[in-house]
């Protein structure tokens, strides 16, 4: 069973790894990492650097795609040869799979067209006007499409997909190997329970990283 | 902030990752990632290589060190070169961390002599023989030191530094931007919960990857 993983620059590296470790780990399965550009990868933050080992002309018939997100996503929505290839490869495929805003290059590529799917909190209104029907929820499966909340939500996506794929025993020997029994420590990741000053917060994180440390230690508003 | 990510040959990607993508997003922190051949480092599979960008000589001085877990850890544990360079960072950290089987490397550089710590089910003896006092436990926090259990543990110990470094805030807005809010759809994850069949499958897995697919979806024997 291959496994196509998408690359490309400022990816989110937990999107990519989270499905990567669990799906790597299923017995029969290729792993595969593709980019329009064999060679390193940047993530958002351009330290951490994965090499695409193949391009999308070398991987056309994977029996999983997996889509994971990232601030470049905005970058690919106009690029129609990526979009091809997703949509191409999709006609084939057991599971079509994204996390976080992955959705919304699977949306650019037709394959969410009135689908309801989930994807990061902060691009609902952007899957949207791609054509999908944004819906809440961590893992959202639709027919043979698999969309997962942001980058955290990938690791629960890819156990359900390891359950229908390999049968439920293999899934839990997975979640047993890499002790996927999670204790947060802070109870703040669902956006439905997180208060307004948190929110904000957050928001500053990912748009203004450069200019929030003052406010680092700061206590939470309410 | 620096906080140094120590790679090697045959580490596990979500080891490394998941804290990455945790404490990255923090901010004024800078992450590094670190390996004795600065270059593209493959990870237990070997389908996905991370590049490291800095030597350890060129990282003398990180305030955290975080050491993954991997098949490749017991290859290093006598490497002098590279333990030398764990326990004289070590002095001068604020935090040392590891996830895993990266225990196994702490407590082979002396930082875990006579200190409870954790690490993977399956590494326990190994990290007793090492002399670290092995403890269960997901995340354990002795005086500077904190060990994870398994892989996905990582992320649990991440957000529980991100609160220590960062305040509070700072952690709970990390964990709704990467929506920490984990629904594992098989509950499985924990070895003192599992049936015993499960602990064998799950041993396979690692044992003999390339010969367990036509167990895959056998149901558990308990």
């Amino acid at each position: 069973m291959q496994v196509a993983f998408l690359l490309y620059e400022r990816f989110t590296a937990l999107d990519l790894v989270g499905p990567y470790e669990i799906l790597r780990t299923l017995p029969g399965v290729e792993p595969v990492l593709v980019a329009k550009a064999v060679g390193p990868v940047g993530d958002e933050r351009d330290e951490l650097r994965i090499e695409a080992r193949r391009s999308p002309a070398e991987v056309t018939g994977p029996d999983v795609l997996v889509v994971p997100g990232g601030l470049g996503s905005r970058d690919l929505l106009e690029d129609r040869e990526l979009l091809d290839w997703i949509a191409a490869v999709h006609e084939g495929t057991e599971w079509t799979a994204s996390v976080c805003t992955g959705a919304l290059l699977l949306a650019a590529a037709g394959v969410l067209d009135g689908v309801e799917a989930t994807t990061h909190w902060l691009a609902r209104e952007r899957l949207a006007e791609l054509g999908a029907r944004p819906v809440e929820g961590r893992v959202v499966r639709r027919g043979r499409v698999v969309t997962a909340a942001g980058v955290s939500a990938g690791i629960d996506m890819a156990l359900e997909l390891a359950a229908l794929t390999h049968g439920r025993a293999a899934a839990e020997a997975t979640a047993l190997m890499v002790e996927y029994d999670p204790h947060p420590p802070v109870a703040a990741g669902d956006l439905g329970r997180a208060p307004a000053g948190l929110v904000a917060i957050a928001r500053e994180l990912r748009r203004r990283p450069a200019v929030v440390a003052a406010w680092a230690r700061r206590p939470l508003a309410d």
